[in-house]
């Protein structure tokens, strides 16, 4: 095998640095920076080098800090997850550090790389929706860094995992509106790169199909969810021969957008469009009407998350399984109608 | 003086460790965990040892990251903030890792250590509600990490602060709200103890007395905020004998919370009762009628505090002063009576 050949030369010389500076970051040398030190190990890895010495010789001082990432700090759901990992985490004297990639891989390959720096014991991670490959997840964990994914996760990656029951959520929300009498339900999902909206985009298929409900193409929208995405999506609904009578949205930010969209023009909810949301936040309760949500189990999955994460940090158990999180469908006046 | 004379010996007996473990500390061992060094230096700065020395031989390595203390995640304003802070931060090549107060003092001082052991270049922070003394901030400042302070501040702690200028959003809130015709105006407000609290109470009476309306001491509540705070106020207001004609709540949530508890006792927005929030976020702009609110400048805040920040990081330049940020008014349909 080539890869059993690669030598700290090697190393040195795709990086354009002296074989000792190699040699210092993989011995993990004080005159060597964090940020040097990660990077030949990335490079270490990728080209094959066996680093589980180097893992085992970078043993560090604990600091008990527990590093989280997610995609946005302003989200009820995140904030949740993140109350349930405190929760675990104070009681046994450690402390949470969060960190946003406001959905971009660079920024999660950068916050990765800064986590390593300050010497975190553990990370709990959401992916952005930009992610898909590994190879950040691999390098970071070549450092000897327990890591739980959740929610957004990557399955080709070996860790411990905690999600929601995506496919159930979309299966709920569909099944409450066809037997509502609802015929034509749209749904405004989200990337279809994302591991949660692939899951919904399949179930919300696989259930108008079992319910003998018709999917019209352009009811089916996979987008960005930006205000001009919703706006673009329900300006095409609204103004088109068929119109849908049930709209299902990806999260609740969207969700709003789209009850105010449809009350500006005039149209009233839920007797002429149904609206059910697929996350909650505190403001679906404050709108005329209330809007019906699934409601995830944010602390639950902090909780359960950090829980795993002391285990490998305390116990060195590690394990590559994936835990589904149950939820529940609220249902609000968005989505009842009164006759 | 006595000070002066306080010794490495003092040190280690107050602590009841070996004095060697007090000096190896103050010369920042590797020998000596970081939460050790930090309990050390905490009690070093309390006895009065002079510490200059220590923060100097304390050379710390970059680690290009910036600590950042809030008290929620989950907040629309201090999530403005952060995406001021981490403009300029990504651009210099800086790591923004935040954490939640939840108001909580213990945990403000547990954070900051934790932001020391953890070694990040600065710290960026938002007092806890219950924050009404400086000695930890002092602790963390002996150890040569600089910090810069917004909105909810002690001005007897020497740093670079951001402000809002709380005095003048109370005081144009009242002023539009008589200009409006409302007479009974009524302040839903936060724990005096805080800054920003205590200056939209001395605007609120300051300014009813120049318009010439009156204050009942009843109108005028400082609470914590809660949801049960809220609905208490709401109720001992909508029974009582004299009703206020408008209410004034601290934030953004109070204010949703209000709309809905007026709702549903009947009463109109902005006819009955008119409705102004003091902080902003979209969630205002979803529910009828919109709400008037201050819009805060969380963005710019957070520009300011990470620009001052690098000042002193890479310039060494070291401040006391307060930097007041604008804000705007936004009057929405729930105070403007259409008569």
């Amino acid at each position: 095998m080539a890869k059993s050949s690669i030598t700290i030369n090697d190393i040195a010389r795709e990086l354009n640095v002296a074989p000792s500076t190699v040699s210092r970051a993989l011995n993990n040398s004080p005159k060597i920076s964090d940020f040097t030190k990660q990077k030949i190990i990335e490079k270490a890895e990728k080209l094959g080098y066996n680093l589980n010495m180097v893992a085992s010789s970078l043993s560090r001082s604990r600091t008990n800090t527990i590093g989280v990432v997610i995609p946005f700090l302003n989200n009820f759901f995140y904030s949740e997850v993140i109350n349930g990992i405190e929760e675990i985490a104070y009681n046994k004297g450690y402390r949470i550090l969060v960190a946003q990639t406001k959905d971009s891989f660079d920024k999660e390959k950068e916050i990765l790389r800064t986590m390593s720096a300050t010497r975190v014991d553990g990370v709990i991670a959401c992916l952005s929706s930009e992610t898909t490959t590994t190879d950040h997840l691999r390098s970071f964990s070549a450092g000897g860094i327990p890591m739980v994914l959740f929610d957004r996760v990557r399955f080709d990656f070996s860790c411990r995992k905690v999600v929601i029951d995506n496919y159930s959520a979309m299966q709920q929300s569909v099944s409450h509106l066809a037997r509502s009498g609802y015929k034509n339900i749209a749904h405004l999902g989200g990337p279809s790169s994302c591991n949660i909206y692939s899951e919904h985009a399949k179930a919300f298929k696989d259930t108008l199909k079992k319910a003998g409900l018709p999917l019209l193409p352009q009811f089916h929208l996979s987008t960005n969810l930006t205000e001009e995405d919703i706006a673009e999506a329900v300006g095409i609904w609204l103004n088109a021969e068929i119109k849908p009578d049930a709209i299902i949205t990806a999260n609740s930010h969207a969700a709003l957008v789209v009850s105010k969209l449809i009350r500006e023009q005039k149209l009233s909810i839920p007797e002429e469009i149904a609206l059910t949301s697929l996350t909650c936040e505190p403001a679906l309760h404050f709108v005329e009407p209330q809007i019906t949500s699934i409601e995830l189990p944010g602390g639950d999955t902090g909780r359960t998350s950090m829980t795993y994460l002391l285990n490998e940090i305390e116990h060195g158990e590690q394990k590559n399984d994936t835990t589904i999180k149950p939820f529940q469908l609220i249902i609000r006046n968005s989505s009842f109608r009164n006759k």
